[in-house]
């Protein structure tokens, strides 16, 4: 099937030119930004005026590279042109690679909530090339680690204490890379459109994680989605302890790992009324309760109704623990 | 499943406001603006707006009444929303009731390409109230026909003989409607994603059909869809019978039908030039030659490799016949 556009990060761009260039030496590359900023619906609109510009159809594929929101955006921009075209994603970031690229969700944030707009829509297929990590800044580095320790909590076994050992300042083996990416196809295949429950698991973290990540969004000091997943990940588990299915003791090593990687920051400034706001746009509310995953122990997590009053303590218990 | 918003357009509802607010008490009514500006990015982008304030989730339902337009931009953004929540479609013309709301399709015209945005997405159901027919304007009620009538030579039988009787300035009974509509359910069935070539054996009369509605689109007195589809009917049987696939005697058979109904309208002016134009930025064309459905009998119709030069020819033809 013909190339008729590479869209690519401007940055990955800058670092890799002459090797894209000499990949597709006829196919017209457009840079576009990456960052949560690009997947909003004015980027989307850049995106189709592209596809419309090169006259894009169903007989031809685009290739996407660079990191999970470019992905994100360009999925939904190639899921809805024409109804769908085939596109190929080369995922370029830690977290995009064992994460973010697989799954086939794709979306885009609206008025501050995350992946307001989305279809679900699998690449034609998901290439990936290690040393793109190689040029990844130390930070961005750092929050893909908070995923592939997020996926090896869920995994258990081996793998979770590989991750409690691997230092995140560190480049991850390329078989590491595919035991993670591992897990997540997993469980994407096992609930590929979130309807059965097992998927949720992949938001452990997340529910506070995407608050926190939320609130930064437009701030001069963003949290990366990995940094605010690790705030996420802790509080959760704190909740998850406190109804006595997390064992303290896990608990209190999930803590002190990503004590270690310098990841209990501080939380953003917010008002509780702002707060409340926001955790009532989650997608996974009903009734007052979120829906949300709770690890249980090591490869183990469950689907828990968890009311808006236990996620508010959990926020007070982290600012104590952290200090603030 | 709960009921979160009731978007409508605005004609049908001040039409119909004591019995839509009689049915939903409870559900905030949204008006839109019917026809073909509403399938754009911006009113899209108001519908999620609405969407976002009422926080329309999951396990609640949208409903959709309005003509085919309002149905399209209405399911693209239920469709979007959340990676989708239920939508169900109430369509209101007739055109709508038996083609537009059927096949789950959606989308918005883009650049002024017709549905370039847009996914497949089924409505959770789609009610048909008949009597919303009895104020439909006269114009779009025979417009609606003109579909209909296409939709029997496809179906052939006893449906097309009921079409060939039936005045196009009555109002359709509901068993007919239902006929109609099973004619559109059957094909769709049959190539959901139109990737079997079935699906676009729909697109009978359309080819010519579309051009003629294009040529008029920003004049004082643009066609309706379906009387460009009429002219389109008869211009492309012409060319059917040429080739010898249609008897002589259902092409005549036609073409009184469509007078008797006042629908062999007089063509808008052009010059060949712009006509050439046109047609070569259709979709189907390969080679200088455009494939599209031909009828060959009352029902069956198959797609056919045809030429600009005959195209040119059933022009022609056309205008003689009517004597402009």
């Amino acid at each position: 099937m013909p190339l008729a556009v590479v869209f690519i990060d401007g940055k990955v761009y800058a670092l890799w030119k002459s090797l894209i260039d000499s990949l597709f030496p006829e196919t017209p590359i457009i840079t576009l930004q990456g960052g949560e900023e690009v997947k909003s619906l004015p980027a989307a609109r850049r995106i189709w005026k592209k596809l419309w510009q090169y006259k894009v159809d169903k007989g031809q594929a685009i290739l996407l590279i660079g990191g999970g929101s470019l992905l994100d955006v360009g999925g939904f921009c190639s899921s809805t042109w024409k109804r769908g075209i085939p596109f190929v994603s080369v995922p370029t970031t830690f977290i995009a690679q064992i994460d973010a690229a697989i799954g086939g969700k794709t979306g885009i944030n609206f008025k501050r909530g995350k992946n307001l707009i989305g279809t679900f829509a699998e690449p034609a297929a998901i290439w990936i090339y290690p040393s793109f990590l190689s040029t990844l800044p130390t930070r961005e580095l750092k929050a893909g680690w908070v995923e592939a320790f997020k996926h090896s909590l869920l995994e258990g076994g081996n793998l979770a204490e590989k991750l409690f050992e691997h230092p995140f300042s560190q480049l991850p083996s390329t078989s590491l890379i595919q035991e993670l990416a591992q897990v997540k196809i997993r469980i994407v295949r096992e609930d590929p459109y979130e309807q059965q429950g097992t998927r949720q698991l992949l938001n452990l973290g997340h529910t506070l994680g995407h608050l926190w990540e939320s609130f930064t969004l437009s701030s001069a000091s963003p949290l990366h989605h990995g940094e605010a997943v690790a705030i996420g990940i802790v509080q959760e588990s704190w909740i998850s302890a406190q109804r006595g299915l997390l064992s303290p003791s896990l608990l209190e090593r999930i803590i002190e790992k990503l004590a270690k990687e310098k990841l209990l920051l501080s939380l953003p400034s917010f008002t509780w009324r702002e707060w409340e706001r926001l955790v009532s746009q989650d997608k996974k509310i009903r009734k007052g309760c979120l829906f949300m995953p709770l690890l249980v122990s090591l490869g183990k997590a469950q689907v828990e109704a968890v009311s808006i009053r236990e996620l508010r303590e959990a926020v007070r218990w982290y600012r104590h623990l952290v200090k603030e």
